[in-house]
């Protein structure tokens, strides 16, 4: 049976004409480079939401997606159908992952046992189809900020019932996690934050957050749910100014409220370029901290102030995300990266949905290459360790051991001239790390 | 003598004439108001750097400043004379307090020795006319930026060389807040942060700074320097990526490297607004975290995007951070409010930097003075308690007080309908409330 | 009778209660200042989208908006009632004016003839209004962007049969416009820019705008609809990039395309701030090019990169916007305050929607009378031509007569020494403009 | 004689060794491509002021240039000196062209006299130069932003004095043009702008610019200086707001004060980016009005809300670039890709000026070498023009023609269906096309 209009998507390498058509160039799941597969260095994920709710719609206009399955007008009916065209675009594409919120599987009831009883009943469907393709859930989540009950929060609404039902809601959903074997599971305040500092008690909102933060993760243990608990951090929209700001602040809150040894971190590119930073920053910051958990793969305009989740097809940023992720070993013993992506409104064919993911998942596994044979050149690793250098021995290796003082740091000091200081440093040439960095992407990838 | 050819600024009041001259409208130094006297909510110093060095340079243009010291030819005699031009100021303006980096004191010699001696020079001047004027020091810290050595940071330099001549310098700039009986220290890390991330080891160069800082702690315990320690966050120029992003960034590595004990945050708007914030966003951070230490007062332009440090005039502003000020009691024990503040570079008249700072502290006062009246009338105290009242009692104080499980949580929302948890919300009027802050500020200011 | 639980606000002055409620402080309609009622200064309108249609919706959330006529299920029935509330709200509000979108009064049919048709009805209902309230219509336009046909814009569509489909909606918009006596027809370009310059013939696409506003104000012109044509510009939303970026831009295009005869600019406060003006500037641009037509009035957070649409209530923004206008005399022959805002999606109750009003309505009529006041007091006006007054004679005079050549002025220069030229500049203190600014919103609002 | 201790940079192709050194990969100056040398499309310039004359300090830090003229003290031998250095660096980077203001050459005396003296002798020993080895000048200009004379504009300044300077000095400076033979001759606005509105007579400041440039054209035409007129936009920095803010407002003026005839667009990415603008997006504007003059070469980070003026590397952004050149057959018959780039701070070593020319020479070559390979296949040509087909008969072509009246176009719309307009459109597949762009950069680049 064939749900969508499309072949599986094959590999046909960079030989291939130069129109690009529905193949990958780049991404070749079973081939092994750096010591493992590409698809365990990847560990590509499908979003649910983008790819089979996601209707095109924007602030000024309606969807303007043509979906196989629109025929479908009764909601549950739909919501059945489409677990069937999703596991066929999963098996077209060759991802073995998928993720999903509790809202995007089925039609919200009247009361919440309505609502588990709508969802249970797709998630069945989801195992059965687990079952014969082996498809893995990445992660899965609770959508809280949709529905009006959540127009001041969920976990930090002001309103106690608002918190209480928040809290029904995570308990099914960590539930549907255990069931579908979740690797980890997500939380994206998608309101938890403020529009008015003038009506908010901040600190108490952050204690209720923390506070569900901790239930979920008790309760998780006591189902025996393993999911490795991820915070998603975003700096605005859609309240005026987010909880979970960025990477750092996320990390201020997470050991402010004893949460750093339970929760990680699932960065976003398009979330980091709103918050003022690059993707690769994010990274960097979780990657030090011990507290990068997995990645969702989109890509923003810098020029454009609003989350616009764009395919990723910026070769200079998945090839920084890869370096960070290389030198890590791995995005993380858990994560992958999730496609929280969606195609332009004017992209609005069902196989857009396959052109955006090609494109996606071809960058990072361009990225992924070149950061290897960087890695593997140390070109970096070179640079850097020359450029921090005179701390393995001298005075260097005093400051670092801790033995040096300030009297003795004085001493050393006090008569060195501006010349002498001038002369302890050295140029970065980063023009030249510029032309290295373009030059790797075009040989490796060119096939040089 | 007049050193400055404007007389000693009076208070006027809000009845003076509608065109400004030199007199404040809402500043009045010993008026009692909500328990205290101006000066002391406030605390009011003068940045020696901006008010006495700065030449009103930009990036395309030499400076303009025209100071009736550009008499003195020579940098050191420069250097001594402007102590008494910066005291008549401090005078005439009415403030109680000064700040000063070591290096806007006096010119560098070739060596550390040579440039300690000609600070020190100009440290006896200061503490002798401290003695006559009573004039107290706020902060002061050390310039680690300027320099070409720093081209690569101080604490965070890759250069261990730099690194050691840092803590030299810092080691002094100790010894003489001790001496001028700083209330507290500041550290404002301007080249700590990274240029590209493919040639930076972020983590190393944090830990060196963080290294810096507790050798600063220690010796200014060791010399009894009982200065509050404040980190000053901004999250970029000079460089790319700061690694004090904000606050939320900065407490994050406060509680990283057990900094946040002895040290605390100095804030300032326009580097807020720089990292995406408000002013009173990032008072509020720090504040609610018990690491809220002293201001910097000053304005951004949120269209543009580099750091302009103009005298604050929006009472929007103001109001918004003297109200975090009302609700903590004060500024911080030992904290103030330090322009940080220049005249544009078309206001190049000594007298302008009399208007600047004047617009200021009326301004502050002003956002003061509406503070404390929506306070005392409790305007937002029972807008906010109204809000989070479902938390007093019920489920709500169940969530809170840890008696609540997701189980009772969930039998609490099982069967609620839709409207019921539409009902449990409220309109928070936001617009009412902007109207009232409006009311406020005319109805105070204007005297009804 | 009552559709909104509110009584007629009433002008309650400055002396009233400082907590705000259901009162204007500043706006007292009738009030004769600077020669004109206020009315006739502000001409305020109310949005028919924002106020009676808009739901309050997010990316990220579904509709929070309680509307007394939610009870209408039928889409027609509730269009046609919408219409009694809506007179009502003008009423208790004191507008004169109305603005309206085709596609806001009723739903779409399957074909353009059913949607007239349905349009028809309502407008009925409208000119019926208008006759016992004696409403005036400030504009209306017609919605070619949110339905799925404008998904590559309407009269920049590269589709010609929706080129054609937008020609006839036009027509009957311009009809319409006709039979409610609109003084101004207003065309806001939603989708009338690009996603991506690859694909995008701009030259053609600009073309075939320019064909239809021509075709637009020949048929105007034909059935005798004598409105002043106005084009609102946007920098960014929904598209990429918008033609009509800003003012500046538009009137680029206009001069091009042999618009600027007959079109001028509607221009809002909220996209001024997008494309990285001050509302104050874009109306000085389109002023000084004698091109400014209407104002839409609302506010932007300049921290936040969408439009949010607020109702305006910042003082130094509407005091600016209204010193344009006092400096023209008016905001245009024809032009008006239109209220493009809405509550935000936490100000959900109907009452909400007066509030907003209220306190839009009264910022901009405080900002009149701190305008009118400055302009009486000749305080800005003497600053500028004292600042100019080189010109007035002299080598000044010979400039702007275009007597003086370059070998003149170069003769006149060439051996005035640096000390010269720069006495030949002064200060602008700019410092002390700006404490002035201060002292008049306050001073004059506060009745001083 | 070796001034620079590097080597003629050679052209080592792309099979060179994956680090970087100093040789070109992509740009061989007289391979002919697309019908010309590259150095006939790409007519590469070096910008004197950022090459020779940054010290490379930034607001708050000093110099950290290590140049090898430093050894010069006396201003004017160093200024002589550096012409020797800067004809060796021309010759060993291989570039036909060099730009230069006025102010890069030699230092002002008290007087524009002696100022012109000074000037005169450097310029005796370019013209020396030039003719020895045969470099070009793509444009000179002059520095009217950086003296404190011009702190409140050049031609827009409030005083008749300063306008009268400008004049004066630009009237030297288009003499200068014509000795050495610019091909262009570009007006940057520094201080045309302003920093508040509430003392800017807009109007005008904005005539007495255009009184300038018509004062200009007119001597220019005089002396039979024969340069093609340029004006250079920026939106902001150092001012509020600059006048020249993008290519569309800098059009609008040029019509206003009819300058388009002479006058056309130099147009520099950072400069495009900081308006909120794709280099691209500023490149098509001025070609589709027949104004693209020429082009500076560099880069901004879309981050960082100040000009940065990297060497462009970023291969996406010279493809888009050259895209626009590549479809007008030339950048413009005198135009040229002048570097207004400079090393970062840390890059202060003298070879690092080779690496930044390196990387932006070959970065544009790449771009070229792209932008005409897709150009030969069709690839975005056949996308265009199948997207518009619809305007190639019927109802388009009508629509076009002029032949089709509104009534016309409703006739032909009012019966159609939702349905009908739907497939009237069709997907853009924005994804497949970026997919395909990289796909070239990659296959072209990497010599597939």
């Amino acid at each position: 049976m064939a749900y969508w209009n499309v072949d599986k998507v094959p590999y046909v390498g960079t030989g291939a004409d130069l129109k690009s058509g529905l193949g990958f160039h780049y991404y070749n799941a079973d081939e092994v480079i750096g010591g493992k597969k590409m698809r365990d260095w990847l560990r590509f994920s499908v979003a649910y939401w983008h790819t089979f709710d996601q209707r095109l719609v924007d602030p000024f206009g309606d969807g303007t997606a043509i979906r196989p399955y629109d025929k479908y007008t009764d909601p549950m009916d739909q919501a059945l159908a489409k677990v069937d065209y999703a596991f066929e675009f999963y098996d077209k594409l060759g991802v073995d992952y998928l993720c999903f919120h509790d809202r995007d599987l089925a039609p919200e009831g009247d009361t919440l046992r309505q609502t588990n009883a709508n969802l249970d009943k797709v998630v069945d469907k989801i195992v059965e189809n687990q079952k014969t393709s082996g498809m893995k859930v990445l992660w899965n989540t609770a959508n809280m900020f949709t529905n009006p009950r959540f127009v001041a929060g969920a976990a930090t609404s002001p309103y106690a019932d608002v918190f209480a039902y928040s809290a029904a809601q995570l308990k099914h959903s960590l539930e549907i996690g255990k069931r579908v074997g979740s690797e980890n599971y997500v939380f994206w305040g998608g309101r938890e934050g403020y529009e008015s500092l003038w009506n908010t008690d901040m600190k108490k909102e952050q204690e209720h957050a923390a506070k569900l933060f901790h239930l979920a993760k008790d309760y998780a243990n006591e189902i025996g749910f393993d999911a490795q608990m991820l915070l998603e951090p975003k700096p605005k929209e859609p309240t005026t100014h987010q909880y979970d700001f960025d990477a750092a602040t996320t990390i201020a809150f997470m050991k402010e409220y004893d949460l750093d040894k339970d929760f990680k971190l699932n960065l976003e590119g398009n979330h980091a370029n709103l918050a003022g930073h690059t993707y690769q920053h994010e990274i960097r910051v979780a990657r030090e901290a011990g507290l990068l958990g997995s990645l969702d793969a989109n890509e923003g305009d810098k020029l454009i102030g609003w989350d616009i989740d764009e395919y990723p097809s910026n070769l200079y940023e998945t090839t920084a995300a890869m370096y960070e992720v290389v030198e890590q070993g791995s995005i993380g013993p858990r994560g992958g990266l999730n496609f929280d992506a969606k195609p332009r409104r004017s992209s609005f064919a069902p196989e857009d949905l396959f052109y955006g993911h090609i494109v996606g998942m071809d960058s990072f596994a361009a990225g992924l290459r070149v950061a290897l044979k960087m890695k593997e050149d140390k070109v970096l690793e070179n640079l850097v360790a020359d450029r921090y250098s005179s701390y393995q021995s001298g005075i260097g290796a005093d400051i670092e051991s801790g033995k040096a003082s300030l009297a003795d740091l004085e001493n050393y000091s006090l008569d060195k001239t501006q010349k002498d200081l001038r002369d302890a440093t050295s140029s970065d040439h980063l023009e030249q790390v510029k032309d290295t960095i373009n030059h790797y992407i075009v040989s490796v990838l060119g096939g040089k």
